[in-house]
């Protein structure tokens, strides 16, 4: 028996936002090497004692049930690691999560999002799929925030929201606390900082939320809390705002399992400041060492990475590829022609990468 | 040291969409009581052998990667298990974050979205905190779905998008196939159904959406699956609308571990299938014995629970805490005044709330 199609997949495809239609997918290929630097994650797991004791609280707490409603053990203990109270606190499934909730609160009545490429492409993606208006500016040609032209979006569009990556993704370029006042002072919408790499260097901003409450502070725990798999980030802002932005995240959004492991995370936080310190030492090694090799371009980094630029970026890659390294192209960037990104590794991984480096720069 | 404030609370508040600060915050009081028939979980949790190799690889994973970038095998598995195919399911942080994802694919230009109260309450958070038109229908006076008023809603609204729940949360009512197929022949927006409870009763509708590509099934695990816990829902709709949802959708949505632990309940379907037989049996039994009681009034239920309607609400309420049992008292919704809402549990859970129900109605 043939099916009459009653409503086609045209009339279908013609219900769904423009802003949507016309988005690019998100795409990453899945390919994988043996050293895997093109996600900026932590290359320390967690101890295998600290893992068999959540997973036992796994095994123990029942499936069927839902999560708390509030997460309230862990909004504490994560307001006591970055120095803020519980109701200044939210939490979700991902930075990613976090981002979406703050467009959901705000988005609507800022009319336009300032965003300063290159960077985070999750910002674009978000304004853009929701057709808020797009205020794009650029970095400077050093790839460093563009301050003057940041006060200029910002005093030209009243109550925009302006959203600043520091630690920026994917350059490594920070905002300092001089500059930061500077932008906030001339800024009369909401600011969205993004500190997912606050723990490998750059300012920590929290101390400005009590002079700024337009100010919220995005963090994860995918960069230095080495769980990327977990799915966690919060946001910090002054308790009146988090309150407000309660209201709009949705019900239920950590599943019970990452909140108990997020818990035993921050009781072992120290262990996690040992791999910071290692990776941050690590990066400052392998910088110096990159910056010997005749690549294009090099750019300081305060995060767990390091961009490069190359003539011969499409070869360097598949090069690395064959050396078993996955490293960022990220040269489809606005300002990142040529230009890959490394992940900090371990120093196993990090000596494989300066060995294949090496032997590249050797044979072309 | 004093802080001068330079941005205020009240300026900050200014910014946030009318639409959020409007909302009525979305509380549970977090109360524990050892018969807990207040969320419809499924009663039954998953055997610990299940859970302890599901905890194993919890312990291998390394927790410091990402998870899939698509979770190909997971909808692979969902996709036989619900009879579709894999490019057709789309997969969330719980059915919450599917139906947010379809408002961000389809409101803004639907302009209009459909709710017939008394129905699941997120629908309606999402709808009012995003800004967008409501167009609110009511249930019939016997609390089932009013299929001439929606079609005269579809008509004065061509575009609008259409948000059905079936069986209907918190009153048990359904749609059946031809009421659905009358409904669909004159929608021309997209038409969400919400099916969280269909595998306890209720037309399955996944077989009209290759006749009507404008539907969209939202599924859950957390309640025949018996994994509130963990957070996991789906959706099923035709390809190349699901293609183009997944645009929006956030990236990294899944955490590693509910990926795989959903993997590991569909192994052992046939489990969940055994716990949703044994809950449909008491379901009816409890029905009976329910309405020999008096009741103002009781409802058929599709789903894991049972609505009923007592003058005594308050009264009852209390009683039941102070016999251990926790219900939902749903009696601020529309048309549910004096209403009550009691999950199914095990039999000896059931069994408590007969006596503590019979001891009530002696005692008053």
């Amino acid at each position: 028996m043939e099916t009459t199609v009653k409503t086609s997949v045209d009339q279908a495809l013609s219900l769904i936002n423009d802003s949507v239609r016309t988005l690019k997918p998100y795409h990453l290929t899945p390919e994988t090497r043996s050293v895997k630097l093109n996600q900026n994650e932590n290359p320390y797991d967690w101890d295998r004692n600290i893992k068999e004791r959540a997973a036992a609280f796994f095994t123990e707490r029942p499936w069927n049930r839902y999560p708390d409603f509030v997460p309230d053990s862990l909004k504490a203990r994560l307001a006591a690691y970055v120095g803020a109270t519980p109701d200044g606190i939210i939490v979700g499934n991902g930075s990613n999560e976090m981002l979406l909730v703050l467009m959901l609160s705000f988005a609507a009545k800022a009319k336009s999002v300032i965003i300063c490429s290159p960077t985070f492409s999750v910002y674009r993606l978000l304004r853009d799929g929701m057709g808020t208006r797009p205020i794009d500016l650029s970095l400077t040609s050093d790839l460093q925030y563009d301050i003057p032209a940041v006060k200029k979006a910002s005093a030209e569009n009243p109550g925009a929201m302006l959203i600043i990556c520091s630690p920026n993704n994917p350059v490594g370029n920070t905002v300092s606390e001089a500059d930061l006042r500077d932008i906030l002072n001339a800024h009369t919408g909401v600011c969205v900082l993004d500190q997912a790499y606050v723990e490998f260097g750059g300012f920590n901003a929290i101390s400005l939320i009590s002079e700024y409450k337009n100010l919220i502070i995005a963090r994860t725990f995918s960069k230095a809390m080495a769980a990327a798999g977990l799915r966690l980030g919060y946001m910090i802002g002054a308790p009146e705002i988090i309150g407000e932005i309660n209201k709009i995240k949705l019900p239920y959004n950590i599943n019970f399992f990452t909140e108990h492991a997020a818990s035993t995370i921050l009781d072992n936080a120290s262990t996690a400041e040992k791999s910071v310190a290692a990776i941050i030492n690590e990066r400052d090694r392998l910088y110096d060492d990159l910056k010997a090799m005749p690549f294009d371009d090099i750019y300081p980094s305060a995060a767990n990475f390091i961009l490069i630029r190359t003539r011969h970026k499409q070869k360097l890659f598949d090069h690395l590829k064959k050396c078993d390294i996955l490293v960022r192209d990220v040269s489809s960037y606005h300002l990142l022609e040529n230009c890959l990104r490394f992940s900090v590794g371990t120093p196993d991984e990090n000596n494989l990468l300066r060995a294949s480096l090496k032997s590249f720069f050797e044979q072309i």
